[in-house]
């Protein structure tokens, strides 16, 4: 064996006995499945991987992707032992040392369960833990790179029982697509999933096969051989097609008790730590024996540049009557669909700044995003019929500096909640756009409509991110002119935003320089009666209605509830200025925007709410006013419950 | 040619005709796909499934699985062809004729816009529309069949663009793994997707290999050759592996106008319909200058049997009490996590029902779901780590007459949501379980924790689903005997339920004859100055904190709130009994059960409630205790709220 090869086995050793301890210490956390990573992590982070422990913020080092986040103790240990800088931000950082390993999952330490950069490992791109989804958010940091110039390669290991993850193989299809030979991916193949053995199925040589079928380049080797690692490695970079290594290795390495019995997620009772790290004393031993030496010059090779992430860039639009008057359809009809509107903005967007770049699952033409696809090509990124896969590039490639903007569908999203949840953990900055939001869609039926979405992201709108934001933010615009103004808001606005966006046409309401913010409700018609509060198409339902109560004698005020959260003052004036008195009514499901305005007026105790949302479950139907009214959320509805309301 | 290939041939012809027609009818609708499966439905339909169009209940009848709905007007024109029996219920059903087609897409029919058996078409098995999901629910089918003995095949169709979806390689490999050759996997290869071509990665070729790496047979056919499709077929059942056929088609096959273009989604205008139908006409007198000739008899073969969908069967679990003793961690300890007592209850339940059947995604360890493993191992199915083909094979068990449970960690359920509400559309039978919900669970952090989830399934209770029930119930156990006693419930509940189960342990609260119902809260503690409305982990929480706030003279009522929808009288019950104000105390984000019950208190306008739902985006910790201080939602902030409140 070469010198080089006896101090990685050496070091790999070293970083198991850390492993063992530092779990053992935190009580929980996945030493075996670390251990089984050993040498993997090993010949990486000390000899292929180009990076600076000391600046980890330098975006052209070489990168990790721990898909199986669990495994990250045996990344955190080499990463101590390198010196590696560690912090929630450069101005609160410092170098790691072997003993902040003792702080594991600690609520103060920077060391949490799983990777996550937002709570001190700037090492990382993304949380996760969250199991398939590193390979989607390797693919995004690739793009990124190849954008910029850059040449750092993105390494992603992923467990096999991980690999039965459908949005892995989204990820391995894309990556081949796409030509991102920088990124490379190892599979770790333990065997050892957490309640059984893997299946056939995801065995190294079906693994290898599934690769090679999507068009890549696999081998599949010995995990624990460093000599095997580095030449599988050598393999891939500079090559036409991606590399995927399917490592062949051993749940619980070295340990003789890791490896008896299923120890998948917990760690060695005190009593037997002695015992786990005297095999490995003994490995040692055996190595040094043979010639290896531990070298102390063994650390990873310097990135040739030192470049870091740009601040946010902020954007104006400028006056969006303009943009949409250079809309010929719009010239012609006076009304426009929010969708396309968003197409509108995105494209101004992109002429305002450089990093914007625009993600679709192959329905560009009916979320509009096409425009930028026409405008833009080589900032846009098709990722076809694969929401999971790309919500996570959206993530990579905020991770690499980008401000992804991803549309699909409203509910086509919902299969992507836990790529959304990771996002937000990470706190990347992603921008989601789901079109065909509610009911009014029609003729397609309830398949394709998003009708809980507003409560789910909602929800995420009532707790802080850390970093003095909701932790998503959701926007509902109702015409075209809010629909560019609250697109150039998420684009300054660093965090995760979702906005929804209608099929139907709908008239403009708001002109040029109404003002809109996060928080904010907006009255479009006063009323002392009663305030009726809706968002998006329900804003236009709201104002027909108030146009009949007026007739009928009652004064009703149409707050366009645009954003969750609302701030409590907003309803509190509404309140106010009606009597007290608020009606919400939504195209979509209860716990949403009414649920939001309820629970600030229960908190008063002094304004009486009646919500109004989607009574059952749609079907298809023709015309949104026929649907609405089969739902029981139509102009109609609204009048009579109001009327219910005042008198 | 054979006489039946020309017949069919014919036959495809005929529908194509009528599936142009009725999509321009209806003003919508994807033409454009049905006329590229034209041959295969109507050599499947016509000839190879055995069904019984008059019967279409019969469950020994071969399956039809639409995986991509949106060409649903192809298989209605056949059905409608056929004679086939629609209705919502059997005895309000009539044969479909082909004047109905022109009803497509109405309010008031039952050809919805993607398959729906709820609407009206039990032809099908499940809602589709929702791309991916068809082959997990063919599993499920497939799976049912096999454990009730019937040798009905599922034939499962799919587009070749959405087969981009991940979850249909999870299929593929959950189908190989379990041996199921009753799956006929058809991928409809015409190339083009919604917006552009399909990737190479979906390419007959890459379909094919890709199937193969995960153990299937695959064969590459002319789509438009019934002879090829006939030969394909037999290469299936009966053999060791699963088969999949890709099938090379055309889309808008033998019309000159939706061949040119890209056709998806669009029916052609009324003035192009006449040059469409004059392309087939042009087929049709070729095909009988050839000698075809349109065989009257040419009818699908009936099932050997006729069978019925059994009505669910009630059960009781009897005393709870029994149950927990029986445990002898339960015995030594005296408190139990709710995720094992519902392991219990599911042990109990497979006794009392031989339907009920288990399926979890790798973790049944950390679920409980293993001591049904253990006990009832031919009622589990293991789905290892792929939730979304878990989901919907779970709707494909409930369709085939089993009442599934599936489990994993409410967090993954996430990325099925949209899997759920499909489930939700085509009115499943399906019991989720999702454990380690909130940040209890401590150690691991956020990437494992569920908190947005209330909100979501809670939205799905406020609408009605048109048998009378809420689209989805959520119930949220505080200990083992209320576990139990909510497994039992949601065993006899026709309907989406989601239950949330803890980690941790907490005390028993409940005696045997406590008594739970959809809808219902509990009062446990009585208290005139303010009721704190508590669920799950936070019951406990409230009860330390009412213990607190007794010490300090006010006198609060916990009231635990385990199920969404909650009753509006419930509300202002607890409030009546406690001087009108109520404290909402939750371990997840908003817009969960504190948002119902200020709606249902802002609808009185004289009752004040607080909200406390977690503050922000939580990370590792270890203990509950710490985490929920970190959080703002542990006792002492509780006590500190409801005392500002109350003074």
């Amino acid at each position: 064996m070469s010198a080089l090869t006896n101090s990685l086995n050496l070091k790999a050793a070293n970083l198991c006995k850390a492993t063992i301890k530092m779990c053992t210490k935190a009580g929980s956390g996945h030493p075996s499945s670390g251990l089984s990573l050993s040498h993997i992590v090993t010949t990486l982070m000390y000899n292929k991987m180009r990076f600076d422990p000391a600046n980890p913020w330098n975006t052209s080092s070489d990168r990790l992707v721990l898909s199986e986040g669990h495994a990250v103790p045996i990344v955190y240990a080499a990463y101590a032992d390198l010196g590696g800088v560690a912090g929630k931000t450069k101005e609160n950082s410092r170098a790691l040392t072997m003993a902040d390993l003792d702080t594991l999952r600690e609520l103060n330490s920077w060391l949490d369960g799983h990777p996550n950069p937002a709570e001190g490992m700037p090492f990382f791109d993304a949380a996760t833990g969250s199991l398939g989804q590193g390979l989607s958010v390797s693919a995004g940091l690739a793009l990124a790179a190849k954008a910029d110039g850059s040449d750092r390669i993105i390494y992603c290991i992923m467990g096999d029982g991980e690999s039965r993850e459908g949005q892995v193989w989204e990820a391995v299809d894309f990556i081949a697509e796409k030509g991102l030979t920088n990124v490379v991916a190892i599979f770790n193949c333990n065997k050892q999933a957490q309640s059984e053995y893997v299946a056939e199925q995801q065995s190294p040589k079906s693994l290898a096969a599934k690769c090679k079928a999507a068009g890549w380049n696999a081998v599949i080797i010995d995990g624990h051989k460093p000599e095997a690692i580095l030449a599988a490695l050598k393999l891939g970079l500079g090559k036409k097609k991606p590399l995927a290594i399917c490592a062949k290795t051993v749940k619980g390495w070295g340990s003789s008790l890791l490896t008896s019995g299923n120890w998948h997620g917990k760690p060695l009772p005190a009593a037997d730590v002695e015992k786990a790290l005297a095999d490995f004393d003994k490995i040692i031993k055996k190595l040094e024996k043979a010639g290896a030496k531990a070298d102390p010059k063994m650390l990873p090779a310097k990135p040739a540049k030192t470049t870091a992430k740009k601040p946010l860039q902020q954007v104006s639009l400028g006056d969006p009557m303009e943009i949409l008057k250079a809309d010929k359809a719009y010239a012609e009809k006076g009304k426009i669909a929010t969708r396309r509107a968003y197409g509108l903005a995105l494209v101004a967007l992109g002429k305002a700044n450089k990093d914007i770049v625009a993600l679709d699952a192959d329905v560009k033409n009916s979320t509009f995003a096409i425009y930028f696809h026409d405008k833009y090509p080589d900032r846009f990124y098709e990722c076809r019929i694969a929401e999971q896969n790309m919500v996570s590039v959206a993530v990579g490639l905020s991770a690499g500096g980008k401000v992804p903007f991803a549309s699909t569908f409203a509910k086509f999203f919902a299969r992507a909640y836990d790529q959304v949840e990771m996002a937000e953990i990470g706190r990347a900055n992603v921008k989601l756009v789901g079109s065909h939001c509610g009911s009014t869609l029609g003729a397609d039926g309830p398949s394709q409509m998003s009708l809980a979405d507003v409560a789910y992201f909602g929800s995420m709108s009532t707790a802080d991110n850390g970093q003095g934001s909701p932790i998503a933010i959701t926007l509902q615009p109702a015409d075209g002119v809010a629909t560019i103004k609250l697109t150039e808001m998420m684009a300054n606005h660093q965090g995760v935003c979702y906005m929804r966006t209608l099929r139907s046409d709908t008239k403009t309401i708001y002109n040029s320089n109404d003002k809109f913010a996060i928080g904010a409700t907006y009255t479009i018609v006063k009323g002392k009666d009663i305030a009726i509060f809706a968002a998006a198409y329900m804003v236009h339902e709201a104002l027909a209605a108030a146009k009949m109560l007026k007739e009928q004698g009652i004064e009703a005020a149409v707050v366009d509830a645009y954003c969750l959260p609302i701030n409590a003052q907003e309803v509190i004036n509404a309140a106010a200025a009606s009597s007290g008195r608020i009606l919400t009514v939504e195209d979509n499901y209860g716990h949403g925007m009414g649920a939001a305005v309820a629970q600030i007026a229960a908190a008063q105790g002094n304004i009486k709410v009646q919500s109004m949302t989607i009574s059952k479950l749609p079907k298809s139907g023709k015309q949104e006013t026929e649907i609405l009214k089969y739902l029981g959320v139509d102009a109609d509805s609204i009048v009579a419950k109001a009327k219910s309301m005042v008198r």
